[in-house]
This record gives structure tokens, sequence and C-alpha cells, in this order.
């Protein structure tokens, strides 16, 4: 093709990537989730979606956030709207480490970094911390937004079994004991200790305890990613992993569950050093976070009652998973299992031997039920016997016509396999580093 | 040291940055901006501070912007305060093209990501295109924000000379051609061409058109970072480069200066496929831009007169624009020379001969007046004898008094080094690549 002006528009636009050969190695990590492509179906409302994580926000009092944020613009409009510091309004900061003394954590203002969600934190944690091949320890299995991230700086994510009360410290060490011998750098251990998307499940004070000290032992970060601790139904919350670490812990918390996801207002607290990386990463990456969002979050944390408003969140949130749990009890095949939450968004299914929850998928949706396969929640393709049902955002006979749905897609599958025979899933044989080829 | 819980604290306190060793490469990219450590002194009441490049925001209507919060939040509240999609609202998107039509350009709502100001924009094309090493082409001098993004994923900065009409396609054309000779892998020209930072000079159309023809024909693409373009001081805004070559150029848009940074709402307008990659990688980082922020710019846009505000802000900013030319004539010495914007907030000066900028700083800040030492904006410890100037926060009067202050330094400079002789200002002989070892 000549190099003509007129002839170039033709050229360009019949081009389907050009510049497939031109993107960073780290794009090829970026991939559509599981998740994201369902959601498109998902949301039609004659689909029950127990996909979503979304929270239901429907309680919050909008005439008290309008009014507040009015007189926000009013009386402090030029600074609120202006930029700030890469680190975050210093007085918002404060009320950051108030939220965390509910988990235990005693912490300065000055330790804090406000970000972007708490997915901007893990963000920015794993771009001071990862290089290309370095591993990350997660949950086996472990937060989709997280593995995306991990995939993003080009990790190799190695997952650490759990069963219905957390990590399994003995595998965690079995896990750094293989990765040690073999000469892999270990980077961190990303763990959600309490109400774990997707499983959840919760850490109890004796394996914490015992996960620190292996952390401790092989001198492996902790990224505690704890954005549903506030949320539990049962009595106090679970006391947090940065509160009995101070110099080893990176402790990543979020406003989206316990007020309201859009202002997109998260923190990271981190030892001096890494918090000084974390806000040239942040000045970096945006030079300062949302200040208008700050100062609503700050408004409302000083001008509402933010505690009651969690109360009345946990109950509602009860409310739901008492629903889901009774109806996965009433109705599905006796072979299926799942877990119990005492607190956060979801429930995590095992289905009967057999049944490949991605292939079963899009049968849910035509039959008006939609879930997230469990193929999204690992890094190897592990999960293809297991589905997250999240319980957050329909009201409760909405949950139970899901289950109702479900269950029924769940006995036809099972009729399917009894006459055909298993399909075969593509699964593996176990989620812990299998040797030297880590993946 | 023995590995018993009680002695950890301990131990732990006592390191200063443990992790050192545990950073990512990139992570040695990450440092302190001259411009971040000097605008704690800047921001001082006594200080005129011709540093700064935050917007006056001070001629919004307040009042109108409260009341249509308060509006949103009570209307919409569980919508605008919900997770959205990472590429950004549609009806946003639809607004942000109408925008950018004032430049030339006609796009697809398709098209645009929306992110957390273009800082964000500029961060997540950077990190889908570059590997370590790769080179970037920017202007010398270019914007501190860019070089900062480009440092932190460790690509090589290759200035391209500028003159008082930008940057000169002969010298990109050199550059271009001996970076290709030793097959060095260019990934993108980085430019401001209207009313650039911290020149304040704008490429002509001639240039403009010469510049994308030696893009095409090195196979390189453009990213045109174009925050100021809407405030410009005579006539029609410039067309944008995006306007004339939609396969080649990212375009990458604000709302910071054209109403308010603290939402940090800005944008890329991308060919598909790289629009697909920027939306993935825009997920990973944030989930979702912020939703509250991206309803309240929406709603401004659609319920006040937002082109009158740009007037009056264009208004205002050249008010302070004609106060600053006229106190460099009136009070500079003779052998100091500057730029003549047309339009944005800078003004870019050359000192005279044997007078080290940043050497002069810590003296201008004694005397009640700060700037940005040229050498910020550039990777490569050019620009010792620049300085930036902005006209955008003060008023006249303080323009007036902070150039007068600055005169005065300059002159003591000038007497010193008549005394003394000239210092090493350690500066170097040209700003091109000089060979393969590009820095």
């Amino acid at each position: 093709m000549e190099d003509s002006p007129e002839h170039r528009p033709v050229h360009r636009e019949t081009r389907f990537d050009a510049d497939v050969a031109r993107y960073a190695a780290r794009a090829k990590g970026m991939v559509a989730s599981e998740i994201r492509a369902l959601f498109s179906v998902a949301n039609r409302p004659e689909v029950v979606s127990l996909a979503g994580g979304s929270p239901n926000i429907s309680g919050l009092p909008l005439d008290v956030v309008g009014s507040l944020l009015n007189e926000l613009v009013v009386d402090h409009g030029t600074i609120a709207m202006q930029y700030c510091g890469a680190q975050g309004d210093p007085f918002l900061r404060e009320q950051i480490t108030d939220v965390m003394s509910q988990v235990g954590i005693d912490a300065s203002p000055d330790d804090v970094v406000v970000t972007v969600g708490s997915q901007q934190a893990l963000d920015l944690v794993t771009k001071i911390f990862c290089d290309p091949g370095d591993v990350v320890l997660c949950e086996a299995p472990s937060y989709v937004g997280a593995l995306g991230v991990f995939a993003a700086y080009q990790c190799d994510v190695v997952h650490v079994e759990m069963d219905d009360e957390g990590l399994i410290p003995e595998h965690l060490e079995n896990a750094l004991a293989r990765l040690t011998a073999v000469g892999r750098r270990v980077k961190f251990l990303y763990t959600i200790p309490s109400y774990h998307n997707p499983m959840g499940v919760s850490l109890g004070a004796t394996r914490r305890s015992q996960i620190l000290d292996i952390c401790h032992r092989y001198d492996v970060l902790v990224v505690e990613d704890d954005p549903y601790g506030l949320l539990g139904f049962e009595g106090e919350p679970y006391r947090a992993l940065r509160a009995d670490d101070t110099a080893r812990v990176v402790y990543l918390g979020s406003f989206s569950k316990t007020f309201a996801p859009g202002f997109r207002v998260g923190w990271a607290l981190a030892p001096h050093a890494i918090r000084d990386k974390l806000v040239l990463a942040q000045e970096s990456a945006t030079l300062c976070p949302p200040t208008f969002s700050q100062f609503a979050v700050s408004t409302y944390l000083a001008n509402h009652d933010w505690k009651g408003q969690i109360k009345s969140f946990r109950e509602m949130y009860r409310e739901r998973r008492d629903a889901m749990l009774e109806s996965l009890a009433d109705l599905m095949p006796a072979t299926t299992k799942w877990t119990t939450p005492k607190g956060g968004f979801f429930v995590w299914v095992t289905l009967p031997e057999g049944i490949d929850s991605k292939a079963m998928s899009p049968r849910a949706v035509t039959a008006r039920v939609a879930y997230v396969p469990g193929t999204a929640f690992y890094a190897d393709g592990y999960g293809s016997q297991n589905i997250r049902l999240s319980y957050c955002l329909p009201p409760p006979d909405r949950i139970r016509e899901g289950i109702r749905r479900l269950a029924a897609v769940v006995e036809r599958e099972m009729e399917l396999r009894e006459t055909f025979g298993p399909l075969d899933s593509g699964r593996g044989e176990g989620v812990e580093f299998p040797g030297p080829e880590v993946q």
C-alpha cells in the first residue's frame, strides 16, 4: 500500500487489530473474565441473578446524603472539587482509622493511602512488588478481580487449598516450602480472611495466628483484603490479621460494602516505607484519588449514624443469607454441598459429581437464573464442579425462586449425566503448586 | 534473631525499609518529583506560587452544582452510588463526544473509555503498550506527570526538540530514523499539541499534518494529550490531531480544567481494539471509574451552560496571562526570554546564561515566590536554565508581585555570577537521542 494520504483511511479502517504486535507482554494477561461475559445476559429483569457481587444500597437515606452533598458543594466546593494530595484527604484518613478500629486495628492516619476502591489498592500493591514471574500465593478459590490484577502484572498465581474454616495453614506451609526449595520468589500471600469471596468462609483466631507465624518464618508479606469484615451476622467482627502484625501485613479496606461503591473509595494501610511507595504509585496512576468522593464519604461518616447503617445492612443481608441457605436445603439434590457463610455476600456450592458448572451456565440462564462458574475464581482451570451464589442483591422471595430454578437445572443435568455418562469437565487433579512449572 | 512471637514487634519496627529487596524493578522508577517536594513550602500563604498547575475553579456556580448533586442523589442515588461498567457511563460518553466535537473530532461514544482523570488514561495506555526498555518519544520539555508514568513502566524516554511553534517535525523524523537504525522499539509519540505543559506553545496546522505523516511512515502511534484544548485565548480551538487520523491517534481528554479536577473524570478515545484493551485494563485497575463523579459531570453538562462557563474561564485566564507577560516584559533582566502562550496555564522562561534554576529555587522561595525548575520536565537532566511559571491560580496583582520578587532573585543571581563566575549547572549538550544508550 502506498504512503499517500488519500489511501490511508481505507487502509487503516480495514485492519482488525493492527496493534497486536505493539502491545506490552502484560496485555496478553488482560482477558475478559467469565463474570464479565455473563453479566450482559444476567442483568435482564426476567433472570434471577445470583451472579453479581454488587451491594444492595437501596436502604441508604438518599435525602440525607443528597442534602449533605449539597452543603458540601456550597460550603467547601472549591476545595472538594479541586486536586488533593496523592495520599488522600488527612481528615478522611483519620476517619478510616476509626473504621479500622472496629476490626481491632490501631493505626496512624499517616500510614493510610486512599485509593479508587480497594481494587486500586490491590493494583498498586502488586505494581510496586511484582516483577513478571514472581509468585503470589492465593486462596483456592480466590477473588476474581485479584486474579485479574495478578495476571495483568504477569505474576504466577499459586493457589493454596481452603476448607470450611478458610485457608489451611499446613497447605500454606507446604506450598512455601516447595516454592522455596525450587528457588521461586514469593512476593506475598493474598488472603480474604473474613467472609471470603467466593467461598463465604472465615478464618478463626487460631488459624490467623498460625498463618502470620508461617509468613513470618518464610519472610512473606501478607496482603489482607477485608471488604466484608464489618458485615458479619453473629457477634463481634473478626480481629484483622493486621491487628496482630503491623510490619508484615498490608491491609486493604473499602467503603463499597459499608456505604456505597459508586464513590470508589478504598484504602491501603501499610508500613511506612511501603506507604511511601504506594503514594508515589498513586500519584503516577491518578495524580490523586477523587477529592469529591473522599469528601462525600467523609461528610457521610461525620454526619450520619454509619454504624447504625451497617447494622441495618447486616440484618438485611442475614435475612437473604437465611433465605438462600433454607432454599438450598429444601430444593437442591441431596449430593449438592455448600458453605454456611457467617457474613458477607456469598455461598460456594459444590455440585454433584460429573456436572460441569461452566457448561451448565447457558442452560441456567435459559431457565432464568444466573451464577458464576467456579472456574472464574482459579487461575489454573479448577473449580468446574463449583458455583458461586450471591445473596446480596435479590430480595428473599427472588432468592428462593432463583434456587428453585437452579435446582431444576441441576436435576436435569444429573438426568443427562445418568443417560449419557459424565462429561469431561477438563478439571485437573489438585489445586496446589505441582512443581517448578507453576502457572 | 529467634522466631518467637515476643521478639517480633521490636525486630520488625526497628527496620527502616525491610522491603527494599522485595520491590518490583519498576518501583525504582517511582521517585518523588521535584514539583512534589516543592509544594509543601510553595503553598504557604505568604509565598506567591507560580508553581502549581491547579485550575482556578472559584468562578464555578457552587449553588447550581450543589443543587444538581442533591437532585442527583435523591432521584438517581441507587444508580449513581452503585458500580458501573468499566468503560464508563454510556450517556456521559455521548456527552464527551459532544465536547470533543469542539476540537474537530467526530467519534462514537463506543470508542470512549472514562478514566480517573486523563492521568489514569495515560497510565492505562502505557500499561497496555510498554514493556520495560520500550522507547516513548516525548517533547523536550514534557509534562512531569507523563514522565512519572513512563518511569513507572520502565520506558526509555527520548525527548524531541521544540521551538516556539511546538514540536519540530524534522527533529521527530531524525529521532525516529536514528532509533529505527539501531533497532529500538518506539511504542508511541506522547504530545501535548495545544497550549503545551510546560512550554505554553502550540502546534500549527502545517506541523500537525507533518507530524501525523511522519508517524504514519514510521508506523508509530500518537498519544495526544489535550487538557487545555478548549482554553485558548484567540479565535477557534486548534483542530485535534485525532480529528485527522482516527486509527493512529489515542486522544486523552479531561474535565479537570474545563469543569473541576476533584471529580477526577478524564477519558481516552481510541481505535476499537485498543479501546477493548483499555476497558480490560480499567476493570483490573479500579473495577470501574467513579460512578458518582461521572454522573456529577454528566448532570453538570446537561443542566448548565458549560460552554459559557469555559468562555468565562478563558477570559479569566487571559487576563492573568496578560498580567504575567506584561510583568515579565517590565521587570525581568533583558537577557531573560519566555514563550507567549495563546491559551492554557503556562509560560516557559529561559533564564540568563549561567543561572541554575534548581539551585535558585530555595532562594526564590525565601524571597516568597515559587516556580518549577525546568529539570522537572526532562527525563534526562536538561532544563536547568529554564523555569515554568503558571498564571492559572493567583490573581493578576499577585502575579505581578510574584514576578517582581522573581526578577529581584534573578538579578541577584546574575550579580553573584558576575562576581564568582558561572556555576556548574550539570547540564548536558543536547536533548535528543544521543545514541543506543538512551536514558
